[in-house]
């Protein structure tokens, strides 16, 4: 199947437009489409260029290119919204009538949404990412009383990124803590996570998908193994059905999706929006 | 002035729809907004009582809560819309015209665009955070080969949560490097990175915003103080423009512009879309 180009176009970096470009793009699934972000157009020089691009990619192409526009600037939207592609503006389309409703002009200015900074949740996001590097992977256990949740799972279940995604972008406190085979023998809560409860929050993964996950990193030793994998998830869920541990199963989801259900599902403060 | 409520409601995780309600909002920074997120609106029952509280603040607040919503389930759509808010559909608005221009109808199923998730890109951004965290603050620069990019820059502005996020939303291999005062006073890079010039970019930030930072987590020892940071700034941006390394002042920018930025600069590979 052919491809069809799908321009990806912002004034700044192209956040809000790749967000949006991707869901609507998503509810396409047999259609195939070459993605081309193009953030930080905010010169008509730049916006001359785009346009030559759009134009040479319908013209390459023998459809038109969908194009996607978070643009402030009425002069650059103009122009982009001139190519030979199919427009969709993502921001105008919904100002005029918010403008109405709220009875005020907008600011009509570039970047407001990720580029302007509140210093003090710049500041407590920093401290987040700070907590959750510190208490990566088990260490500084004694930390685990400023976390809001310590993430628990056997080795390689997404601990790791989701903690990090947490602290990035909902200013979580997410320290984690990998169950070992040691524990998962010992049939419950190591007893330096058991006193922290309330705070635990545990992944799991279908074993088949863990044993491909380790043997892409390590050499084919027994750990990696679907033996190995199929007994450590086995034991791990019933430690946590028996302890009354949250835990979601990782398999299919991606790290945004994992961090924004356990916000939800633990009921955590959310600091960045 | 009186907080206007705006509720962002999603029947997955909302990461888009909260993108594009703050980019909205933003346009408008004379106006307050109660942000209120309603992630994981998949059923009739829930869209009942997401009406009831929509139209309760309705009632208390005396104004029209805004309602910004991805939802693809036709029914939970006409539910929410009929509620006593200004309602902004940000998916279906799109979804009509891009199924014309396709030819084809859309999915219409919750949860593609940050649900569903590709094996392989999984494990090379799982890859790519694990390298960031193993390379975080200076360590294993044994490791910059494989690095697509080390950032570098005095104490505390910002390389280590620029680099999580590099790894975490484009799957990019990123170090950092801190600047200790001995490399300040020695005037140029150290040798263990000045043999990867090409893959550094470098972060400075206003001394008194550094000060500020700095003050926030330690006791106000030099390190933190006024005249420590400017010297220590002063340093580090004429080694930056001695040793021609690209460099972009992080006072004002959030964390996914830097990111978004330096993607763009250095002309990285983007992994993820």
């Amino acid at each position: 199947m052919e491809e069809r180009y799908a321009f990806i176009i912002s004034d700044r970096t192209g956040i809000t437009a790749e967000t949006m470009g991707h869901t609507l793009l998503s509810q396409f699934p047999m259609m195939k489409f070459k993605t081309v972000p193009l953030p930080f157009i905010d010169t008509e020089e730049k916006a001359r260029q785009t346009v030559q691009q759009i134009n040479d990619a319908a013209e390459k192409n023998g459809r038109l290119p969908l194009v996607f526009a978070t643009l402030v600037d009425d002069n650059i939207r103009k122009m982009i919204s001139s190519s030979n592609g199919v427009f969709f503006d993502l921001i105008d389309q919904f100002l005029g009538p918010l403008e109405r409703e709220l009875g005020v002009e907008s600011a009509h200015t570039i970047g407001r949404s990720h580029g302007v900074v509140d210093p003090a949740k710049y500041t407590s996001r920093i401290a987040a990412v700070n907590f959750s590097v510190r208490t990566d992977d088990g260490v500084n256990t004694n930390k685990y009383d400023q976390a809001a949740v310590i993430i628990v799972g056997v080795s390689r279940t997404g601990k790791t990124p989701t903690c990090l995604y947490l602290a990035l972008h909902f200013g979580t406190y997410a320290a984690n803590y990998p169950l070992t085979p040691e524990d998962l023998i010992a049939g419950r809560l190591p007893a330096r996570i058991a006193k922290f409860r309330d705070k635990l929050f545990a992944l799991t993964i279908d074993p088949s998908r863990l044993a491909k996950i380790r043997q892409e990193r390590f050499a084919r030793g027994r750990y990696a193994g679907l033996k190995q994998c199929q007994q450590e998830v086995l034991q791990a869920e019933a430690i946590f059905r028996q302890e009354n541990v949250p835990y979601i199963n990782t398999t299919a989801i991606s790290i945004e999706e994992i961090a924004t259900t356990i916000i939800h599902k633990a009921r955590l403060k959310r600091d960045l929006i």
